[in-house]
């Protein structure tokens, strides 16, 4: 089995020049490492806590920055979409659409997706069980598409606190499709610092661990230089200059596991 | 303080005819018992467990029925929006427009809604807690409109449960806004049949007694003439036939509850 | 049917002048609003967060007390027990034996508690489903005994927080044994302090009244003439002199409520 | 650091020769991996379901069992306490007192526990947060014993279900104590067999992987040479016969674990 593919970039695009240098730096990471690399970040973030949050700078000038980072850095790019309008558009920029976990049930918006060929990545809805995933990949499906992630980004656990159950990982591995763990919105407190949401940036690496211990296809991090800077998410991205040491320690847990699969029949 | 208002209606759009049936005999009941009535149905089920589960007739077809129903019997009218672009031409046909749980934190969503002047109700996500709430408010108000009603539909409580903390009642409407409770959607057990969600019917007058008494704006409560035989959430409707009985019995709790207000300011 | 009963007291028995004092006024409240009054209060605290927190005056010193409470004022009295070998010493002196809800799996305890033949009041676990009480019903029973109270005080919920989900009362209820309403230790914050539990006091009123409206056979509510200086619950009881206006209209809910039955069946 | 120990054997005492038979294929593989050993066995099943359920060998006969297990096999031998008169009873014959899970907060139970001067066992409670430990260590350590070891098995999530928040493990081991993983009844499905309780053994490998790539002193798996026809726990035992795989696997992640520390201060 192949080593895990990791997802990463910057929670939020915030100008052409810092995804380039972002993706710059992923991208020799990765390829050092040997892994497959995807970039990720949103043009719009449009389920924030709160309207005086910043949006982003927009689909029109998002997507056009996308493709130069898959163009220069040969490596896959990812985004997010909020509506069925969006994802036609979308696709003609990028690789994979991400369907967001508040969204992990809207038919339209899973459906759009599909249609356009490209690998739709479901994020699990914090309010669904591992094994309702399957309602969402028969939306994929039946839409005609079978390139389909699933993501796990944890599950809600009493009030702004989110678990990650591990079984999930299991249960979700035994529909065939690749898992992937998210462990930067897993470790997100939703809510929890009232106008935004909060950060338990020190459990990535122990969720990581027991994720790839387990075995996925592929890890997402949000990272930045200076994350408690960023624009979102800053409380639960990694810095940048943690993430070639993060990795070496997880790539040892990967080749361990997928030299001995489990396998949950 | 003035009784309960009530929001009924089937689960979905099934016909003209239908509509016009149930709107007949639910805006006659309310008319009797001395409450306001605004009918509810959904003209497209957007969230379905599954694809294969009916979508409704849809929105062409759709808004025109309501905007009858409105007309001839002189009632409100209510219906889910679940993109920003349907927002404004919904708006045309109804009084009403209602944010699923679901999208309860898509800000496009929130402010296209705002946006109409129309009447916003806020369904809790699943996933969030009730102070949450007071983002979603933020952002229709930060749209300029404060016509707003926030409605309980249960918090996600471990897989395929939801469970009403019912404190939350008393901590939305510390917000100033009208607090709905949705005794239809609060004992649905999301995903619980497989490829669709269960319900817990007999639980509807447990639930509805409890909120009524702690004191509420209003009673969503989903009903057919048939529920075993109805499209949608079947399990948990209310047979049209019980509403009255119900609703005579919720009404005594209603007055008793605005007569001894709480206010835990 | 009987309004419901009232189980009051202090958390902890602080002095026999104290729990006289309370009685006192407890029991008089209650003949004026003719219910039934049972006198609670704890001789020993065996569950604090911490060893450092005062444990109560003791089995040897409290019993006596509340027997000279019952003689006094005529009322029944209940106090909790932690192990098997307590029960019928305790029994000897009291009405209800009360089995915390943390213990409320440990057979010998519900045996030993059982063999008293007195009324045995099983508070649900955090831990346990409304319906898991029935295997906690079947060891009483089995032992010889079914005078048997059942007791709602919330369910785990995420950290150091409970919920209440009201169908229970009704699930519980259909067993056909009495439920009681612990209105005190719904609203704690299990842990919430940090060497403490906290407790949210303006939510008693709130949770009591969706309790009585479903229809209940006894409330439970601590109560101190100065919560914020009592030795425990401090957060969560109810002041004395806020009790009979609370009560008179609980008492209306409950008149409704008897009045008009719900059944599940 | 050390490899982790491990804590076996199966859930129930059935007899002498069981219980040798057990302890003695347990320790010559634990003597083949070069890990530490514990047997564990309960005589007493003191908070099954019902009633009806077997309780098990008893004390008198039990402890001499284990004590010959400890002579024969030079292990190390654990059993759990369920009241604070057995304490001192079972230290005559046991290395190590368990609390349960239930009773993590009686107070006297781990007082007397701690009194022994044994190594005292602390299951974090389904009801506590991971940092609520604290309490339980205060007061073990506050009886003058600091030998304490911390076992994660879950924690409440919705009925009838339990979730491993794996943070909880780093969160724990932060107190300086050794954390033991339970994977066996981190599997159980509590209650959820109506007058039994569930489990779902193939997720055991699944949770110690993840678990063991975290770094954890000690895991926790009952065993039997015949699971489904133990007199208990059969649905989250482990044959026997697969014990080796199972920990082979296990103790490549422990290595690399131990190899790379991860230290969230």
């Amino acid at each position: 089995a192949k080593p895990f593919a990791l997802i990463a970039g910057p929670c939020a695009m915030e100008s052409r020049e810092h995804a380039l240098e972002m993706a710059d730096a992923l991208s020799a990471l990765c390829g050092d490492l040997g892994i497959g690399f995807v970039y990720k970040s949103s043009y719009d973030k449009a389920n924030r806590s709160s309207s005086a949050s910043d949006r982003g700078i927009g689909m029109e000038k998002g997507l056009p920055i996308l493709a130069e980072v898959r163009e220069r850095f040969g490596c896959a790019v990812l985004t997010d979409v909020h509506e069925p309008g969006h994802c036609a558009p979308a696709a003609e920029f990028v690789d994979i659409l991400q369907i967001p976990a508040f969204l992990s049930r809207q038919t339209d918006l899973l459906v759009a997706a599909a249609a356009t060929g490209k690998t739709v990545n479901i994020k699990k809805g914090q309010f669904l069980a591992p094994w309702d995933m399957n309602s969402a990949i028969g939306k994929v499906v039946g839409a005609g598409n079978s390139n389909i992630l699933l993501t796990e980004r944890g599950t809600s656990f009493g009030y702004n606190t989110l678990v990650n159950d591990m079984r999930g990982l299991a249960t979700m591995a035994s529909t065939g499709y690749p898992v992937v763990f998210d462990a930067t919105h897993s470790v997100q407190q939703p809510g929890g610092l009232g106008n935004a949401s909060g950060g338990q940036r020190e459990f990535v690496p122990v969720l990581a661990r027991a994720a790839t211990a387990i075995g996925v296809a592929g890890l997402f991090i949000e990272t930045h230089e200076d994350p408690d800077n960023a624009p979102c998410d800053g409380p639960n991205m990694v810095p940048l200059a943690q993430m070639r040491g993060l990795l070496e320690t997880l790539l040892s847990f990967d080749r361990l596991a997928k030299a001995t699969p489990i396998n949950i029949g």
